[in-house]
């Protein structure tokens, strides 16, 4: 196979991530590489993890990015928390929840879901009954975003219910990170990870956590060890704990966190609460466009995360050829639906760099192009006036 | 605390990784970042398994970079090969013997190690010895290149020994693709991980893995799941596997997989040929530097990686006054010991794009310069002489 330098096309990322990535961020992912244990580098670790926890808001001192994607973020949550025979209750109403099942029980622990309906919100009064019946749970594992559906759950209810049965929390944020707010300290979140590639519109590959000292205490008190070498925080937290002195446990991906480093910079230059704003205009108007159309949401309005929209595709038209449309004649990338929602639903990302007035336009041009050439039933003509009154312009 | 954009100063990396990253693989890395379901990107993929399945000389379908640093890729093989109570002859030589042991019995496996001196190769007739009385040993573990030491070990002999005895074995060549011969195929190596931040000079954070189709055949018929969800080959080949059509598994690092891309292109137009007879001219220049000084080598001459140089400490010279001195003054950074031989060794590299001419004309300079100001015990001014004549130049 003849095989050249790869020089992929310039898309526009509305799928559920990655998100698209800014040219500062793209630019810092490719300065020089220097050593693991360079003392420059180990500064600008504190500063990885000071930009953490405002992200994460917490003060957490094992506030961290693992050296992987957000699945192993998850791993590290369930690997370190969770013994043999420990009982977890999985809040389950998506692709993700799933995933958590598969992970305490991979982890010896036994596994007792509390299901929702995919695109519903988690329902505290069906977990406050869980934990009624399973009064020896020990965690309780909530997906903040569903990724899959575009719900939103009440993580402080719920985590507040889990302490009232003496359970810790995990919480998934990967999608919710940056996008919508999340409070660690407030909430009173154990354990928490998230991922670089979407709200935080980082290179995908990195997973940031948090543990709270509750959490950590039974990292340190367990009776057996972490499974797993890589993802165990007793030796991990030998090289991004205190101090200038650090061991050496696996070699840190240098330049992706440079890159982390520059997105949460960026995120901090504009400040939470101006991204959580920005994410939830940008919605309304993307929203206000979509709906305009003809396009239905899968979540109820209440429940809805403003950076990902999940519409259900109209009757009659072809999944896999509008997204192939889309991607070929307009770069555009908008997500495929998954699990149980695959061939039903598109998921249309807002997701830092990519919740932009400029994206919106494009997608809801492209759509109404591309699913009105295919002979689609939508209203054509009234999307682009709808986004334009919600965004306040006329 | 104030933190602003990290701007890294420019060091030359002469330790054990990472190593130097050519500008053309820094500059893949900062390229539009796109989906990883993308088309396009698909393409990609099967372009890095291919240039991937060159470096290790092979034609395994599992071939492919595990989403993580070479410790991941390490428990890749742990986890999927060994099922618990399974019993794994670990030969420790060094420090990442020691943690192939850890990984053994943290999948729950009994781990027997056959232990060599650090510094030396692995000895097959022990090895012999122990599978010998160890009848029931269904695995055999063995490091190519100790990076905490610098010993190469005959891996094609030891491979066989395994298999006589009816065991697969497990390779880490973290430190060796790229640097010195690695021969999947022909060796019979069963499954084999490395890294992409050494003798490939990508940056750090994948993990090549390789598994021939009687390790599959392990993965394929255990009685129970792997252990890791993250790491589980059953699921990852679903995204890695053939064909256009790859199920979602985790998000890949994109940016990071176009950095390999791009450093395996240069490795395989230098051509593996051409690139094991650099490293091993330059390692015999380096030599002729350190030796002309008075260093001596750890590793006796006929067990010596090219691409990683142990030398003792002068006596009474401070070890980390002289590195930070080195990377201060000259920004190099040379290895520090690691495990039992910290403080009485250095480790430099010459690892893929940090095996250049310049950069040992660099190191002995430097070296030279700072042990010589410090008082140490070295000879002066025939150093350079040495290192010309080895290199063919007066």
């Amino acid at each position: 196979m003849l095989i050249r330098s790869f020089n992929p096309p310039v898309r526009t990322l509305m799928g559920p991530g990655p998100s698209d990535v800014p040219p500062r961020v793209l630019e810092a992912l490719s300065r020089p590489t220097i050593g693991h244990l360079d003392p420059a580098f180990i500064t600008m670790m504190d500063e990885v993890k000071e930009l953490l926890q405002y992200a994460f808001q917490t003060g957490n001192a094992l506030t961290m990015p693992v050296s992987a994607p957000g699945s192993a973020g998850m791993e590290t949550c369930f690997a370190n928390l969770v013994e043999p025979g420990d009982k977890v209750v999985v809040c389950q109403n998506g692709v993700f929840g799933g995933r958590m099942k598969e992970n305490v029980e991979r982890c010896g622990g036994v596994a007792v879901t509390v299901e929702d309906s995919w695109g519903e919100a988690i329902n505290s009064a069906k977990l406050e009954e869980t934990l009624k019946v399973h009064k020896d749970a020990k965690i309780v594992a909530m997906v903040h975003a569903e990724t899959s559906t575009g719900a939103q759950s009440d993580i402080a209810k719920l985590v507040k219910l889990a302490h009232a049965h003496g359970c810790l929390t995990i919480v998934d944020a990967v999608t919710s990170l940056g996008g919508t707010p999340v409070k660690v300290d407030e909430w009173e979140i154990d354990a928490i990870y998230s991922g670089s590639q979407k709200c935080l519109s980082c290179t995908p590959g990195l997973s940031p956590v948090s543990f709270n000292e509750r959490a950590l205490e039974k990292v340190r008190s367990r009776k057996s060890k972490v499974q797993s070498w890589f993802l165990d925080l007793n030796l991990v937290m030998g090289y991004w704990g205190e101090g200038a002195k650090r061991a050496y446990h696996h070699t840190a991906p240098i330049n992706a966190l440079y890159s982390l480093h520059e997105a949460l910079l960026i995120l901090r230059e504009e400040g939470l609460d101006g991204a959580w704003d920005r994410h939830f205009k940008n919605h309304l108007a993307l929203r206000a466009g979509l709906e305009a159309m003809g396009l239905l949401f899968v979540v109820n309005k209440a429940d809805r995360l403003p950076q990902l929209n999940a519409v259900t595709i109209p009757e009659g038209v072809d999944d896999a050829k509008v997204r192939s449309r889309l991607l070929k004649e307009y770069n555009l990338e908008i997500g495929a639906g998954l699990g149980a929602l695959a061939g039903k639903v598109w998921r249309i990302g807002l997701m830092g760099h990519s919740s932009r007035a400029e994206n919106i336009l494009l997608c809801i041009g492209a759509l109404e192009s591309v699913l009105g050439d295919m002979g689609a039933n939508i209203k054509r003509g009234v999307a682009l006036p709808a986004m334009q009154k919600a965004m306040g312009k006329r």
